[in-house]
């Protein structure tokens, strides 16, 4: 029997009632009536009803008697409309089914390890991603397969008309000092020698603008050997975007175009036409984050100088070795019990802060018990301060400024997620700018990029790249959407000899910065155009779209948090002649997979 | 200043005289006249003539007196008219000129080691690849990743539109025993184990078809660690197709409409409507080769029957062992001299041939030193055979069949070079059929597929897989351009039986197939639909579109044949606390950069 299709699982309508049709899928539901059978065929755009009744091909009804479950096969036969009152409103198809005449067995299955129709069915994500091949059957795998493909086309169709080339660069590229660990890769023709994996085109995409190209973007496949978050992935996708001769507004303007039209196409959202910018320093004063989620208020509040003067020694203390003191106010939070504020207090304990301070306003002021230590006037200038209102509850955190903003940060969070806050269809955006261009690392005690080192200095803080060097800003920006870090950009030194008074200033080793980026510090020198540009995590933006928090879920082929492949089996040993041919020597472990 | 531009160096034409304009570019070529300079102004859109006048603006010409070839720089100006007679027809912009007022240094440049400007200098490709980004610049260079770029999205407009979605497959893969050298990844989480990087995604596209996908496309990258040939790359990028429920002549009439769109939109070229089909044996047999140049006829052609009754014993003898005797008529070549005849003739040897005869067409039939040794009769069924006018030249190969056809398959294409026969801007496509399912590896004494393990035989000589696998023909077919095996693909096995008979045939060892595979064959028993598809060469399609024969020129950042990159002197030596991390021991060969 010839396969090929009429139409697809989803196509036929009552308009088509009588036409002659070929249909392929799988099997997906089967009820078997006697004489009767009804099939649910399916493909990944949708089920159609077929009937086999032994009176209209006996032959056809024989062969469906032997289906099961994820069987493929192939039917011909006539569309009719479904008898009255067995209509199925939920199905695009619902009003008709197809009486079959021919039916043709393509393959058999085994039973599947789960079930691809039920959703209800709890499988554990390690057996899924064994059979990931079933697992893509599922509505709920396949749609965000399908909104991945339609985001890229929407991404290249738009940044072409923005005037922007997608250009290729190097898998195999070199190992570079700065940032994350590299994968590496034996070179066969000099042995011992290897290349590393890009944890990003950042080096390639700078050096398009030093040959001219003007625009450039690529959604590029990045590598990072670090352990994984749950929401990381060791091969990640980033949309990659640099421009010349252009100021950090445009790569605002660019990106804002972007969204709306991304998520207008694939989710009919409507992106406001402006979308807000705050500071690095008001971020982390305000939410203790540099990514707030600004679907929901509960600000941070400092309140250090109304607690200054307090009889409260713990506040006070902390206040004295140089810590502050910072609140947030729960609307409608005084029903929460004194059970759940020690939960939330043993929640923030696992950030390393001593304890959670908590007042509750009722009818007649602040209620707790360490209101006793704020004089009335105090109390009221927290309730002012916090807009306190009937009902409410505070909390304080008091420690030093970094664990102060990152408990209360996820405090903040938790609590918007406990009370339900978040409207899960809505998004917010926001534009974070003005970070330091570098941050203190305590345990290599140097200085390390906020970004990356190509990052350009503000141009008034240039002087200080050497006196002050924690005091200088960048010229970078990041996207942030839901509280995630969509992406950020920055404008990139143009000029080498800032470049290299940036690398003095992370102390990098003269000789091996000369060694691994001399050829891009010389790069610099033959005629650079200011440039600047920025990186979008393409999977986050699939995952934003598809309302989904496991990355896993928008890749078709995920890796472990242990970067394995539990459907390949890899990594894996290797065939000895293969190591021998690259001069190295390595005893494999043995892996156990489920 | 504000260097944003108001217009590209392309733009400006005599409708904007008068306009005040912001320019920003390379400085491309400089004259020198007083007080008047003269500055050609680049970008990768084209060329602007500036004036710096001092009569105009003093500080603007004592700024310009300071620039050199390739510094960046922003112009502010007003656009005039060129004085008569100093237009220049060959530039767009050739009416106009930019008086400036204003001129800022944004980057100044060292002399570059080779003239962007000028093409007829001569540079080796070794300097070029050391500095890509001033190469980059050159619009021999630029023009091609323009043409690229322009590919990409042409070709992801078309597949989408053909309801193909494209998803991105992993680039950390297994390694597999069968095809090329892999790249391997060591890994850190299991030490001694590695991932490859694919050499294509032809596991993974089948497995999404076993999940239903229907139709998938990748612009994917793909690689191999072989010593490389003048026109391929370590890591190449390959169109890859797959789809479910049809038959060959599906992916036949996707890839004719495909390269109709392509070549219409890139290159305004017409593809003709029909593409012709020749199986493998024809090819063989009239061509010597299974990618034959159908720009230019010389077929080759079989003359064993006409040669086994003459003198001539060196035919004889070769007839007598199994060989073969071809021949090809160039047409008009009788002016061939002797000499080059002698060059021909060595020219063959090298692939193994002892020689070659030949005889030219005269007024009075056929003369050379050979002609005694064939009857009237011999002769003249030759020149019908050959169809031999006065003045054409037959050459003849005497030998075993595969070398007959390596060696005039070549000898035809350099005749066809050295007599111009080919027109450089005519494309000749053509689908070659029917290949052999195997082909018999002399060196490992066993059967290697002839493209893959995962195609399908033919359906009627599925039995002949135990009895004389070399007689199986395969659902595989090749599209070629110009000579270039563009690309190839089959129908694939479904049937997880057949696919462990080939595994058999192949006399691949069954607990390394089953330990490698093994994921494979037990996802084809899970209801796999009858799936099939294609992979185009990427880049080989771009040299062909932009008509080069140097795979680098196409690629962004190249590598050279022994593939390392030049201008970031990769592969390199890492620190030996990354080895330790993997758990890998090697002792670094220093290499010699340029």
């Amino acid at each position: 029997m010839d396969y090929r299709r009429t139409h697809l699982c989803n196509a036929l309508r009552k308009k088509d009632i009588g036409s002659i049709v070929t249909l392929s899928g799988w099997v997906h539901r089967r009820r078997d009536h006697g004489g009767l059978l009804f099939i649910d065929l399916r493909d990944r755009f949708g089920l159609t009803q077929l009937i086999f009744d032994s009176e209209i091909s006996k032959k056809a009804h024989e062969e469906a008697c032997k289906l099961r479950s994820e069987w493929v096969i192939s039917v011909k036969g006539k569309v009719r409309a479904r008898g009255e009152g067995l209509e199925n409103p939920k199905l695009e198809t619902g009003t008709i089914e197809i009486a079959v005449t021919e039916c043709a067995i393509l393959s058999s299955a085994k039973t599947p390890p789960f079930s691809i129709c039920d959703d209800s069915t709890e499988t554990s994500e390690e057996i899924r991603l064994k059979h990931r091949y079933l697992d893509i059957r599922r509505v709920e795998i396949a749609s965000k397969l399908v909104m991945r493909h339609k985001v890229l086309m929407a991404t290249r169709t738009f940044l072409d008309r923005e005037g922007f080339l997608e250009v290729n660069t190097p898998i195999l590229g070199r190992s570079t000092p700065e940032g994350a660990r590299d994968y590496l890769v034996p070179s066969r023709v000099y042995p011992g020698n290897f290349y590393a994996l890009p944890q990003s085109p950042q080096i390639f995409k700078q050096l398009l603008m030093v040959g001219g190209l003007d625009r450039y973007f690529q959604i590029a496949p990045c590598f990072r050997d670090e352990d994984l978050r749950s929401d990381r992935q060791t091969e990640f996708t980033q949309i990659d975007i640099e421009m010349s001769f252009e100021y950090p507004e445009a790569i605002a303007g660019l990106i804002n175009r972007y969204l709306k039209a991304v998520f207008k196409k694939c989710l009919n959202y409507t992106v406001p036409e402006e979308i807000p910018t705050m500071t690095y320093h008001d971020c982390i004063e305000n939410y203790g984050t540099d990514r707030p989620d600004l679907r929901f208020g509960m600000p941070l509040v400092r309140v250090d100088e109304i607690v200054r003067n307090s009889d409260f020694t713990v506040f006070k203390e902390q206040l004295h070795t140089g810590g502050c003191v910072k609140a947030l106010c729960v609307r409608g939070g005084a029903d929460i019990s004194r059970k759940e504020i020690e939960r939330y207090t043993e929640f923030v304990e696992k950030f390393g802060l001593r304890g959670l301070g908590w007042m509750k306003k009722q009818e007649d002021g602040l209620a707790s018990n360490i209101v006793k230590f704020f004089s009335k006037d105090q109390q009221q200038a927290l309730e002012d301060k916090l807009n306190a209102k009937k009902g409410d509850l505070l909390f304080f955190a008091a420690a030093h400024e970094t664990l102060v903003n990152q408990s209360l940060d996820h405090l903040r969070r938790l609590i918007a997620k406990d009370r339900k806050l978040i409207n899960p269809d809505s998004y917010t955006f926001l534009w974070v700018t003005d970070f330091p261009l570098f941050e203190w690392d305590e345990k290599e005690g140097r200085l390390q990029s906020t970004h990356h080192p190509f990052t350009m200095p503000h141009p008034d803080d240039i002087e200080l790249l050497t006196t002050d060097p924690l005091k200088v800003r960048s010229n970078a920006y990041d996207i942030v959407i839901n509280g995630y870090e969509l992406g950020g950009g920055s404008q990139r030194i143009h000029d080498y000899r800032i470049q290299e008074q940036v690398f003095e200033a992370l102390k990098l080793d003269p000789q091996e910065v000369s060694q691994k980026f001399g050829f891009f510090t010389t790069a610099l020198q033959y005629g650079t155009p200011p440039h600047l540009g920025i990186a979008l995590g393409f999977d986050r933006l699939i995952m934003l779209l598809s309302k989904t928090e496991n990355i896993r879920d928008v890749i078709a082929f995920p890796k472990t948090q242990k970067a394995s492949d539990l459907m390949m089996q890899c990594p894996s040993s290797v065939h000895p002649g293969q190591l021998d041919e690259l001069e190295i020597t390595t005893s494999p472990k043995e892996i156990t997979w489920i």
